[in-house]
């Protein structure tokens, strides 16, 4: 938290700096040489000038007068690294208001909204005050929409607006501080709290928020069941197995109801579809970009990445096995260290790559990379303890012998000759290989990805800040330019904050995403090997959301607030974990429940069609119990689904009202068919002598004019029955 | 046909009464004593008259009085059997039109419509005119509802209404000749014939006829593949199985979106939601009746079908096996026999109690008995060729010398010892058990269902008939009051139809639905048996939808035109069976694929983990299709979505023209942000100049008046970037 501090305390150059904002809406970085952000072209500190000066220049012209074009005021203010920085506002309140209102409209056309907005446009915007995220996201649009679809067409990075680095709204530190503050200071999210995340960041972080707060609520009962059967229970139980299991089970099912309530409460149900309604946008960008050639990109680490665990795999199980010589103890952790630090990083790579593909296509096609990040994860993730679980340890007898070539290579090293010999009788493999391995990836692992969120890039910038302070003095020392800009002193500090923004990453909510989905993987498929696991995460989860606010807040550009009305399809991929948990928990207990050492202590000895079974009816049970489940809370009303369901009929019976007056919506609102009008008999006595005098008519009049309304059809029907009726008695005829 | 040629052409008796129905809407049959229609009581021909003639007088007025009270008309007729026979038809034509255009207003109001119902009525109901389903579908709510809903409250068969027998509308005969007619002259039936069908019939069975119109089209691909599979491959082929399951995944997943589009073309998708919102209804009439008491019924039935199969089981290896004695030919065929005949009467005889307990409780709840019927027929169906298929041929050796015991009983009937000997060694299962077996249920039950369903029904009326005319023969002879009602004569034809028509039984579309469902069933579970399943299918349907129109305008009462947006439980039941297949075809191919014998040629011989792992394979196989599947299929946009969209978009936009003046909306609808107020540079200059006369405001003010105008911000950044820009040579200096 020495960050937090000396931000908003004691770092006087930055002052009052972070109390305004100056009313700027988003700031652009535009670079007019291209420099590149490591640390060697900083020593270099020689740009890159391929366009010229000439270009530079006009493709600026080209900017800040399509930003004017749309409405939007600009101020421009010297940045670092040869950039220039653009600030940028709605020049207009009126023109704010208008872009809002119609946006509202658009929602409620596309059936976002259930509730039209009020028709005179100043009533509606004070019943619904302007949130800054509405507000951010609307003036995002107006700058990088199309400009066949209203906006300046500015698109970040790509075509001829490559120059525009980044287009980015500026910290409200206020908010932030407090924030922060608040998080620290209770331990579980209110309503009110994600709200205000809405309301700062948007839907889609504000869906982020809202997941991780449920899955920590619902942590807490595996976390302390978890640890009885830590302390109780053998590890490998069933019993665990089987609660955990339906754990997982309720806890897809009710956030996929929570998250459409939650979308219903904020009025964002329904957006991704109106998302995915643009093909045209969609398709001029696909064409563009060499997605076929990025492609080969990810899959070339993905290459990689198979060697390496598979590099690791064979190190440890060489070491721990066959191994005898020096520094066995250490050595036997080395694999360990390999996977915990490289495979994070790689992790890190493999899903920055994915992301910056996505930049590139559009942010509309997001769901299919998430899709292929989450696959690339499952891989890296679980794969290492696949391979333990289910090859090392049963079949370690056949595979060990195989190993006796790597003996060779450690010859040298081994002190005597027994050290290196092959346990061939007697042989017994580790069987807490697998609760090690557990324990790395779901406590090292947790820990190091951690300081690689949130250490690392704060070491990362205060070097970059160095070196650029360095690099500012020897340009200095040269004599030229001064690299320092001539900013107004009442802005100065300001636009140091604002240049140090610019340089920060911007935040992409999907790896945060990653990082708990995975480790909902770890509980559902292997938790049952150590039950401690769901503590670990509880606890690891309550920081965790904490820097993630903490990384949203200082360590990266503030997020444009865009909109979502689901967590999309990190849902799929929870389904599919907790479905793959009922085959490989049921698989674990099988395979290593006696004794930790299989069915009948030897897990290489077990019996195939047993193994089958037990998964076959895991998994079957499971679908059936997820069937019940969502059955049974799709009985239970949810209160977004009633606010929707009332709004939409209020709407529509409102629309009658204004159509046919009051008392002919209120009969249809009342569900029933009433008698509208009153048939009274005299009126049907009435026509029907009225036909009678223009004539005998049809057979059908006559067949209806037969009795002379009620109270003849009733003596005619009492005349038949009586007829009908037998006469077994006397009595009943005397009654006639 | 011959019934048909008879009502149409020969019964001079009944002669243009087929023309008219007179404008009745519908009937009441009200028994005012109650005799059971048994053949034994028609020839005790004594009423049984419990509650005596006074109360049924009163109950008679009441009926009346209430159908009068809510604008209905009546006319009064003798009926058959101790009953009146009440002709009811909505009095006045405006009440009539105010009904329907109520019910519009209200489905628009539930979401089940999306064009709102033209503003004025006479408009509306000549832009979308009446047709019969929905005035019949209205005038039986007008009877039926509560009173509290505007209705007349009339529960035929329950409460204080047990006098009314039924309420049924009269067959059109005119359409019901042209459309079997029409029927019988083509294959397939067309959007026409379908809409054709909804008109008259209402959507409910629509939907039927649509599905199997649907199904059939389908089964012509597995006909003619299964035919080759037939003629060129040996049974159990793994080829036919995995085709035979992609088909089904298909074919199910088709029919959803079909189902889907059909409820959108048909304007009632989500009003299987509006008819569950009813709770208070449903609840006054649960707690009536005694729903544990009418279970129990059910599962008593259920164990008795436990124990017939059982029995047919054990006759059947005991002849086939190890009885040698006279008849063995003949006596082989005898399970058979039973179960073929014995079968679908139990199976109606269920339906039957289900059916009737589903209209005890409420037309709303026959969801959850569609379920129970699904279950109970899928016992009944498919439970022999399980235990043919897993138990008896693999297990044949251990069972059979169990069934020692059976020889003592028939040993008095073997001619010698050697007859009944067990052929302990050497004992060979009958490999073809299982297609006879699959024979059976998929031609010979088909062809008897299709019997007891047609011609039964008919030849008990015919008997019925007779019984009657004898009876009265009997009545008249006694002397006493004439039973042959002194109807006018020119009535009398039109008044005999109706009362054969009060005589039939009502339609029920839920038992053909379980028929074509049980038949999905038998094709994706076990066709793999016999290749040549599908071809029998596809006779049999084209037969079926003949019959079963045959049916709905002869044999049964006209049904009430029910809506449905969907096939409602069924599809869950075809998407069960779909997936059963994948487990139950994978099974048979590794049992049986060698030579019908397993995979070594001996059955009892399998590897449980070979079966297990193919099991598992499958079964996935077929989710991840049919995940696949289901993808592709909804990128496919049908044409009833893009029409409700369309619809949806249309009547919002409306909405706002009407609030706002053309253009709003069409720069709403446009999608776009479009710069509506044009901000120009003179405007903005003025607003800064305001803001300076007033003083020098905010520092906000200040920050954002640096730059006056767009001129002075490119001026000010050119500046800056000629500045920062590196000067490597003299040129670009100078262009400053």
């Amino acid at each position: 938290m020495a960050t937090l501090k000396s931000l908003y305390e004691t770092n006087t150059e930055v002052g009052n700096a972070l109390h305004t904002n100056f009313d700027v809406d988003y700031v652009i970085d535009y670079r007019f040489a291209t420099t590149s952000m490591s640390i060697l072209a900083h020593f270099q500190a020689i740009p890159d000038h391929p366009a010229g000066v000439p270009q530079a220049e006009a493709q600026f012209v080209k900017l800040i007068e399509a930003l004017n074009d749309v409405g939007l005021s600009t101020e421009v203010r010297n940045g670092d690294n040869c950039a220039v920085l653009i600030f940028v506002k709605v020049a207009s309140d009126r023109h704010l208001r208008a872009e809002v209102y119609r946006s509202r409209v658009q929602d409620w056309l596309y059936g976002v909204r259930t509730v039209a907005p009020e028709k005179e446009m100043q009533k509606n915007l004070e019943d619904e005050p302007v949130t800054e995220a509405e507000r951010l996201r609307l003036v995002y649009l107006l700058i990088t929409k199309p400009k066949n679809e209203g906006g300046a067409g500015i698109t970040p990075k790509s075509g001829e607006w490559k120059g525009v680095e980044s287009i980015f709204p500026l910290h409200d530190h206020i908010f932030n501080k407090a924030w922060i503050k608040d998080l620290t200071s209770k331990y579980f999210l209110n309503e009110k709290d994600l709200t205000a995340v809405r309301n700062r960041f948007g839907e889609k972080v504000a869906f982020y928020f809202a997941f991780m707060q449920s899955y920590f609520l619902f942590l807490i009962f595996p976390a302390g069941f978890g640890f009885c059967c830590w302390v109780l229970l053998r590890p490998f139980s069933a019993f665990y197995a089987i609660i955990n299991g339906l754990w997982c089970v309720v806890f897809v099912e009710y956030w996929k109801k929570q998250e459409t309530d939650l979308a219903v409460q904020w009025g964002v149900r329904g957006v991704s579809r109106i998302q995915h309604k643009r093909p045209a946008f969609k398709h001029e960008r696909i064409v563009k970009d060499p997605i076929t050639g990025e492609d080969l990109k990810i899959y070339s680490p993905l290459k990689r990445l198979g060697s390496l665990i598979a590099l690791c795999f064979a190190i440890e199980v060489f070491i721990s096995e066959v191994y005898n010589g020096p520094f066995k103890t250490y050595l036997v952790f080395l694999p360990t260290v390999i996977l915990t630090t490289v495979m994070p990083t790689l992790s890190t790579l493999l899903t920055g790559a994915a992301a910056r593909l996505t930049d590139l296509e559009n942010y509309e096609t997001t769901d299919s990379m998430v899709s292929k990040i989450f696959i690339l994860n499952f891989i890296t993730s679980y794969l290492p303890i696949f391979l333990t679980a289910f090859i090392y340890v049963p079949f370690a007898q056949i595979i060990v012998p195989h190993l006796d070539v790597l003996q060779l290579t450690v010859q040298p090293f081994a002190e005597n000759e027994k050290q290196i010999e092959t346990p061939k009788a007697g042989f017994q493999i580790n069987p807490h290989r697998l609760k090690q391995q557990i324990i790395y990836f779901t406590v090292t692992a947790q820990i190091v990805n951690f300081a690689l969120e949130n250490v690392v890039p704060y070491v990362q910038r205060r070097v970059f800040r160095k070196v650029k302070e360095v690099q500012s003095n020897i340009a200095e020392k040269r004599g030229g330019g001064t690299t320092t800009p001539d900013d107004h002193p009442e802005e100065h500090a300001f636009l140091v904050r604002v240049r140090n923004e610019a340089e920060l990453s911007s935040y992409n909510v999907t790896t945060d995403f990653r990082e708990m989905i995975v480790q909902f993987g770890y509980l559902s498929l292997f938790s049952v090997i150590w039950p401690f696991t769901p503590v670990s995460f509880l606890l690891n989860n309550w920081v965790e959301l904490r820097g993630d606010a903490f990384k949203i807040a200082l360590q990266t550009q503030r997020p444009v607030p865009w909109r979502a009305d689901s967590i999309g399809p990190w849902l799929d991929a929870l389904s599919f974990l907790s479905w793959m948990g009922s085959i490989t928990s049921a698989a674990l207990v099988y395979l290593f429940s006696g004794n930790g050492l299989g069915p009948e202590g030897t897990p290489w000895n077990i019996k195939v069609w047993g193994l089958l079974l037990t998964i076959f009816f895991s998994e079957h049970i499971h679908l059936g119990v997820q069937l019940a489940v969502r059955k049974a809370l799709s009985k239970i009303d949810s209160p977004g689904l009633q606010k929707e369901r009332a709004e939409r009929f209020a709407v529509r019976k409102l629309y009658l009202e204004e159509a046919q007056g009051q008392d002919a919506a209120e009969q249809a609102a009342a569900g029933g068919i009433v008698a509208g009008e009153k048939i009274s008999r005299s009126t049907l006595e009435e026509e029907a002598r009225q036909s009678t005098l223009r004539g005998h008519g049809t057979p059908e009049e006559r067949f209806w004019q037969r009795q002379q309304g009620q109270a003849e059809a009733i003596a005619i029907g009492k005349e038949y029955i009586a007829k009908a009726a037998p006469k077994p008695t006397n009595e009943t005829k005397k009654e006639l």
